[in-house]
């Protein structure tokens, strides 16, 4: 049934012709009913084409998995509509409203971003004293343990004790994130990314999604974990939105039958993108921050009031958790922890810096753009080990175990093995100091950053006064927790790298920096205080990992306070990109490419001008008449080989041969609510025992469209017919087919497309450009590369 | 020969039907030579039409001048280009380039952004230092006077001293403002909004617009006018981008044959934002506030990799500025100035607020909300007057000088009947303390604010300790400095309304701030500190004059120094624009509208759904054929009472009454390149005698293309043919007829289109939309409401 057509595109300035197989790249149709249209001529102007079956050419066949590499896309993931369905229905609604409505609904949206704000910093609020209560708990029973046991010899007690608490911890945290929802793996930034985009993943906003993420990055880093507890926040800023946006929840099947004009994907996508904005403010106490985080990874829809209305939920965020926080410590009013993490304030007479330690900044910006593209590398080649034989379940808790109570024992052995006494000072910032065999009044360097909550680590790797750290303890321990953090980013827990990337990245920025003056043999005033280079050490190695770069300056300056360090943490933020790019793309880059999720980049490869419409499109498009037979409908929604979601509306065509004109778009979602309502024109007496359907039934139905196979047609009601005026978009957007590839794209992502129609010059329907076409096209190491599409 | 056709659309909901001046509305187009095309009929589905001369409506006669009111859209504006002209010449010359000469591409675009941040950064350095100095010496002078005549009787001869110097200042300033460049006069701001909006300001970006603005802010503020040195900061950064992306100097002639590339409208606007930025950055030190200022001005081309480059020449333009005049002030390497204004550091210990303030802080934005539209409805009174009355150059600079006067004497009578004695301490913020009448070692409160340059008087309300003003002082001041203000804002000098705003705002808000204890008879510590409301005030009455709202908080967050007053900030800010969107616009708007600017909005009105491109659209439109008549062209290029710039090209229909399919779209600027160039084919031997046209000519003569009068075609050139067909953008973006305007809207805004063609079922031309044709309609206060449009 395949459309068996291998195309050849001969990239001029490359040489070497590049083959694709095309046999999954073209939708197939089936040819069955004379009412549906098939587009069979291709034009050849620009292409030589060949027919191949995939019986001659075998290379070329379609995997039966997922080869587990970036060189595919998978066809699993739909996209969002994030362009208005303008149809008669919906233009009758606006043009009913008055202006007051329009105010209304305004005010509406100003009030759930309120909303969205208050939540999501009460969830801060909650995972921040949770995290903190048990973890504090766990290193008292420890440090109870090893301090009884280092006199009295016989550590490995403590040892094991370590170990079995944390695998416990990790334990469930793993057990309800791959038994009952495995979406909440990870720190969500991909896949909010990847919503923000337009891709759907499935259940990434849903109220489960929220509870097992919240409750599992608890468990993650109280089972201490080189993980941080920030990037899962903007996932439940998100999730949190999209259900307050709602008015209801389909979970709890509980309609509150408010908010209901915002139930689309618009919308929707609106609320979102404050949700996630939110998630960074209240993560970092950085509301700025995340307003660029959200415009960043999403904008192809600015506008200032949308951006307005970001902000004030952001805001609202960080002040709720700010005044909980500070009624929680008995402080009622002392504004002073806007965020999960706080990277406490810098001296003023130590935030200086001079014009000779540009290049200083800019070298440790290389060096976070290589030791991240390593990690990435290295947690590349880990993933995809997973995907392959880490699949199961069992397994995957497993590992996590694993990992926890390997990271114990290392910790354990680093701190055992250490010789870094450090005498413990009065208001010295240790909360846990270890003694172990430190003379007495003395404690372990080495414990303070691994016997610690990372957070707490890294303000004190920022803070603490020249000497705290030796270089030997620095040094091993950047080596160490770079591994851990390494192995553990991709586990089945859920969890973020934001910190973990900061603690390695503020370990060698100090080792770094103390080893300045030793290098440079200069007693220089400037170069004292090794917690300047600590913190541009952190935004290295950071930006080398996820290379954000606008958003992750302002979170990085406000989560400081002090706008003095933006220019060096810019440069050293840009240093490490450049750098990182080189070798490979960031870390959330490379796993939302090994999930094969078509995402589209902010232009079109820069050398794609070779390309247009024609070759982009899918052809032959599946197109439905104005008004079509039920069963014809029923069949092409009901072909599995085929899963199309838009279908081009097309006027009777005089000859069954000739395609026919263009005359509206309508998608499965809206044909199914169609059908189960059962909206047919009989074929004899027309129009009748017809319901009215209105935009509440679309609105009911939405997000989670039943499948057609849970509607039943009958026999009869298979001759009815089905009028399709009123509910398709009358004006879809359309191109030429000589339309540039750089042009569509523009079109495409500037509107949030989903479908883009295109049409030769007597407006007949020629072809389809959907997200897969576009995302297909990457600009590669031999210049412009394809990939290929794949079933999952 | 206008073609009198005008359109009665009747809104349903509203009733009253309106009437609009349609015989300017519809491009008239002359039906001379068979093969131009005109579409006579108009569809009348939705419409009501009828034909009425002008000589049967006098009413709606098109005025014979701009009548100075709101209600018009001037049609001297054109547009600019954001969307590519994507003709055969533009993509082969991307075919031909290889990903390396891409990447050098961006390389330049990095070191421009470098440049403008440098060179912006510098000019704001020589700003500064020359109105310091030149401040200093002048209030030396005064003072000088003003203490010796203090007991020797006669300090009139202080006052006219010290007017006729101002006067002399602001001579200068209004005489090179008025006499060399207009558009230099004013903030600048709505230019550069317009600008970044796809507005063609004639001038706006000129070398001579930059010398004269910079010298006319310097002479406006050493004359002691109510105006700031702030706001034309960004207009300065504009000019600066939009020349150095140029490679070459119009005005001088000089042309470093570089950068060639970015010679057309989308790359240059792309600058001009980051020019913009590097403005704000440098004004306010706050390089993140400059990007939201670009982006929530212009942006409808956010784009991940152009935002960090904006950010890139911010960062840089303030660290020149810090680098610069830490250098100057003799402590390099101190880097505590990184703007030309610098709110000082707020005490953490005041910063604090608590949770009950918040009803407070939105009062004060109320208040903001309330006098900030009482300024714009003054000056928009002021302003109408000054277009109808004191249009003549001289006029101009005797209303400055007058001005000048009036505010040298209003202090100095402000100064004198003050009797807000304060001791004088030995520290204190005060540069030039007058003590006038009061006791040695005491100085005249009143003339801390008036004496002074305005930035340092916001300074010392923001920290002068609690007791250094009495209430009186402040409301004296506060009453006679937004007179002032509301007056000197329009004048024709080079000045900007931030530091006034700031310091109206924060005299009252410090007003408000020592009423409070007296209002509730409270000793509460909170309340103590009159600066922290001074800050709220300030905020409240910028906002409520220029209605900024992300940017601003950002930006005053920067200026501060701390991000703890962020939420505060918002909530003043968002009840000021709230408050004051009731009443009026904001001041630049206000002045954008007096200029009857065709000025895109974000969205299209919220009730405009009713609308479809059919209403919207001018129509008949003037076509060209693909290979068409040199005398046609001359002709249409010619004929002055059309002025249009994009021309649909069409397919020689068949018969010479039916449309002809659309298939490109070509500018004037383009017809009169190849006018220019004689890019003729005669019509016997096809092809003879023809030079192959280059996209370089296209660049060279961007962007002060010549006017058709300038081109010399013989009369047997005008029997030649000129074939389109390389030159117009073959896939020029098109709609139906009944695509709604929201719908129309989106896609022109987003894309930054001139021109969107609107075709019927057979891709046949049937009107064209124009940014003029989206603008007409705004939301008044009865409903959509219809501005007519006027030749200037």
């Amino acid at each position: 049934m395949a459309n068996n057509i291998a195309k050849k595109v001969s990239w001029s300035g490359e040489g070497t012709p590049l083959l694709n197989g095309a046999e999954e790249r073209r939708y197939s149709g089936q040819p069955s009913g004379g009412s549906m249209f098939h587009i069979g001529k291709m034009s050849t102007v620009d292409l030589e084409e060949e027919s191949v079956t995939p019986e001659e050419d075998p290379m070329r066949r379609r995997p039966s998995e997922i080869p587990h590499n970036e060189k595919l896309l998978s066809l699993k993931y739909e996209s969002l509509d994030y362009d208005n369905l303008e149809n008669q229905l919906f233009l009758e609604e606006e043009r009913r409203m008055s202006p007051m409505s329009f105010r209304c609904l305004e005010i509406c949206r100003w009030i759930i971003c309120g909303l969205i704000g208050v939540l999501t910093g009460s969830i801060a609020f909650f995972i921040d004293i949770l995290v903190e209560n048990l973890a504090g708990l766990k290193y008292d029973v420890i440090k109870e343990y090893i301090d009884k046991f280092t006199e009295a010899g016989g550590l490995s007690i403590s040892l094991i004790l370590w170990a079995v608490l944390n695998s416990a911890f990790v334990m469930l945290g793993a057990f309800i994130v791959a038994f009952i929802e495995p979406i909440a793996a990870g720190s969500g930034i991909p896949q909010i990314k990847c919503y923000l985009n337009g891709v759907k993943i499935p259940r990434v906003v849903r109220l489960k999604t929220l509870v097992v993420k919240v409750w599992g990055v608890i468990f993650s880093v109280v089972g201490g974990l080189a993980v941080g507890k920030e990037g899962p926040m903007i996932h439940s800023g998100a999730v949190v939105a999209a259900g307050v946006s709602q008015g209801r929840s389909t979970s709890l099947k509980k309609d509150f039958k408010i908010f209901e004009y915002f139930r689309r994907d618009t919308e929707k996508r609106d609320f979102v993108s404050a949700g996630a904005a939110a998630g960074v403010s209240a993560a970092f106490g950085a509301p700025v921050g995340g307003v660029l985080f959200s415009l960043e990874e999403g904008a192809s829809f600015w506008n200032q009031m949308l951006t307005w209305r970001i902000f004030f939920a952001s805001m609202i965020s960080t002040f709720t958790l700010n005044n909980f926080l500070s009624f929680y410590k008995q402080k009622p009013g002392e504004l002073s922890s806007p965020g999960l993490i706080n990277f406490g304030t810098f001296d003023s007479e130590h935030v200086q810096y001079s014009l000779y330690e540009f290049p200083l900044f800019i070298c440790m910006g290389a060096i976070g753009g290589i030791l991240g593209a390593v990690f990435n590398t290295l947690n590349y080649w880990l993933t995809i080990f997973r995907i392959r034989y880490v699949h199961r379940r069992c397994l995957q808790v497993m590992e996590a175990m694993l990992v926890a109570a390997v990271t114990a024992t290392v910790s354990f052995a680093m701190i055992y093995f250490s010789t870094d006494c450090q005498p413990l000072k009065k208001g010295s910032p240790e909360e846990y100091p270890l003694q172990l065999f430190c003379a007495d009044g003395e404690y372990n360097a080495m414990a303070t950053a691994f016997f610690n909550t990372p957070e707490k680590s890294v303000r004190s790797l920022f803070h603490s006064p020249p000497g705290t750290y030796n270089p030997q303890t620095l040094g091993l321990f950047t080596l160490t927790y770079f591994l851990l953090a390494c192995w553990t980013y991709g586990l089945t827990v859920s969890a973020g790298v934001f910190i973990p990337s900061l603690l390695i990245g503020a370990a060698w920025g100090r080792l770094f920096g103390i080893l300045l003056p030793i290098i440079f043999s200069t007693k220089n005033s400037v170069w004292a205080d090794p917690g300047k280079y600590a913190l541009m050490g952190a935004a290295a190695q950071l930006g080398g990992i996820v290379r954000m770069t606008l958003s992750l300056t302002v979170i990085l300056v406000e989560a400081t306070g002090s706008v003095t360090y933006g220019l060096p943490i810019m440069l050293v933020l840009m240093t490490a990109k450049i750098v990182g790019d080189y070798f490979i793309e960031g870390l959330y880059d490379v796993h939302i490419k090994l999930q094969s999720v078509p995402f589209l980049h902010w232009e079109a490869p820069a050398t794609s001008h070779w390309l247009t419409a024609r070759e982009v499109m899918s052809s032959p498009v599946t197109c439905f008449n104005r008004v079509e037979k039920v069963g014809t409908i029923v069949d092409v929604l009901s072909a599995t080989s085929t899963n199309h979601n838009g279908f081009p509306v097309i006027m009777q065509a005089s000859s069954s041969d000739e395609p026919g004109k263009l005359c509206g778009l309508i998608l499965r979602s809206q044909l199914i609510v169609l059908l189960k309502h059962k909206v047919f024109v009989e074929r004899v007496r027309s129009r009748l025992c017809r319901r009215r359907l209105q935009l509440k039934d679309f609105r009911d139905a939405y997000p989670r469209f039943p499948p057609i196979q849970s509607i039943h047609v009958s026999q009869d009601e298979r001759e009815c017919m089905m009028d399709l005026t009123e509910f398709m978009n009358p004006t879809p957007y359309t191109v030429p087919e000589e339309t540039s590839l750089p042009r569509v794209f523009k079109l495409f992502r500037a509107l949030g497309l989903r479908h883009l129609v295109v049409v030769d010059d007597q407006n007949r329907v020629m072809g389809l450009v959907t997200r897969k076409d576009l995302a297909r096209y990457h600009l590669g190491k031999h210049g412009l590369e394809e990939l290929d599409l794949a079933h999952p």
